[in-house]
């Protein structure tokens, strides 16, 4: 294992947080993975509060790492918009199991009325303002903000039935959707207004 | 207050498991509401597993209520799925305190690898079948069942970010364009193919 001892309960209870929820994960099923003394887990982080502050800020840095890399990846603004549609396979597995990482933490830390909610919500918001970003490049500046508002919660909404109902095959068929609603997009530029997007 | 006691521990039990999750939700937190001693609790429910069942249950049966009422007050197939549509419009207020009720319980209990996951689901295919069925009475026997789970996702996505970004403005702007959509649908009835409902 490389890093060190406190990057490796940040990144097992990124883990847990996301495959059990964080109130059902404890300290001693982190202590379990990482393999250290409850001393030695204490001497890091005292509270689960603390930890969860730390994980919300290895996902935010995660998070940003992947966006920059789209970006330079990309060729055109829809070409890393595509990038953004694709995580929904490329994660299909984990999303089957335990849905979208982002979207159950801020429903499971809104639910607990939890301080941390508006650091976790800075994720959804980096994804949010990366695409607006790329749909204004696409010329759709009035309303690019509407636009990344919309595939944001399209695939929130795919993550949360594809959680349910396990299915992959309706994975693949919605993300065909939000690719061509894209290309829909790329087409009507300049041509913007409330129902155009539909 | 009318309904045994019991129905009053499961609807309080349902009100707390949207509001602070299945997880969170304590026996006190529940005693608390109802205002019974911890006997008289534990002599209607011995686990809250139990109570979990009994609330699935609940839910279950309000929602063939909601839909079976939809079902005799819509004039079209049309009426009844914008019906479906407008409970984002109607529950925004709790969407953005707790998000929606089906999706976040399914997430939780997915993550609780949960042996009452698959009866939770049912709510969900309740909605499911039912919109369907709506879908197939607009001509659009073919793709019904995608169009259902399709329109499900977009309001479950919808749910999602109104409850991360409390933001009620999205929350009708997705709705009208849902509608919007649900008009194209209608339009385009008999000439389905995997890319005539992006």
């Amino acid at each position: 294992m490389n890093g060190t001892t406190r990057d490796h309960i940040i990144e097992a209870a990124d883990q847990l947080f996301y495959q059990k929820g964080y109130e059902h994960t404890s300290f001693a099923d982190i202590a379990d993975v990482v393999q250290i003394s409850r001393g030695n887990f204490y001497y890091h982080f005292k509270t689960k509060d603390e930890i969860l502050d730390a994980v919300i800020g290895l996902r935010l840095s995660n998070t940003q790492k992947m966006l920059d890399q789209w970006e330079a990846d990309g060729k055109s603004a829809a070409d890393r918009i595509r990038s953004f549609i694709q995580i929904l396979i490329m994660n299909r597995a984990k999303i089957m199991l335990y849905g979208c990482p982002v979207g159950t933490l801020c429903n499971e830390l809104a639910k607990l009325d939890h301080a941390a909610q508006a650091e976790a919500n800075k994720i959804f918001a980096l994804f949010r303002n990366w695409l607006s970003r790329q749909f204004a490049l696409l010329g759709r500046d009035a309303d690019a903000d509407a636009l990344a508002m919309h595939l944001l919660a399209r695939s929130q909404g795919v993550a949360t039935l594809a959680n349910a109902f396990r299915d992959e095959d309706f994975i693949r068929q919605e993300v065909a959707q939000m690719n061509g609603w894209l290309d829909m997009q790329c087409t009507s530029k300049r041509r913007a207004s409330a129902h155009r997007f539909t």
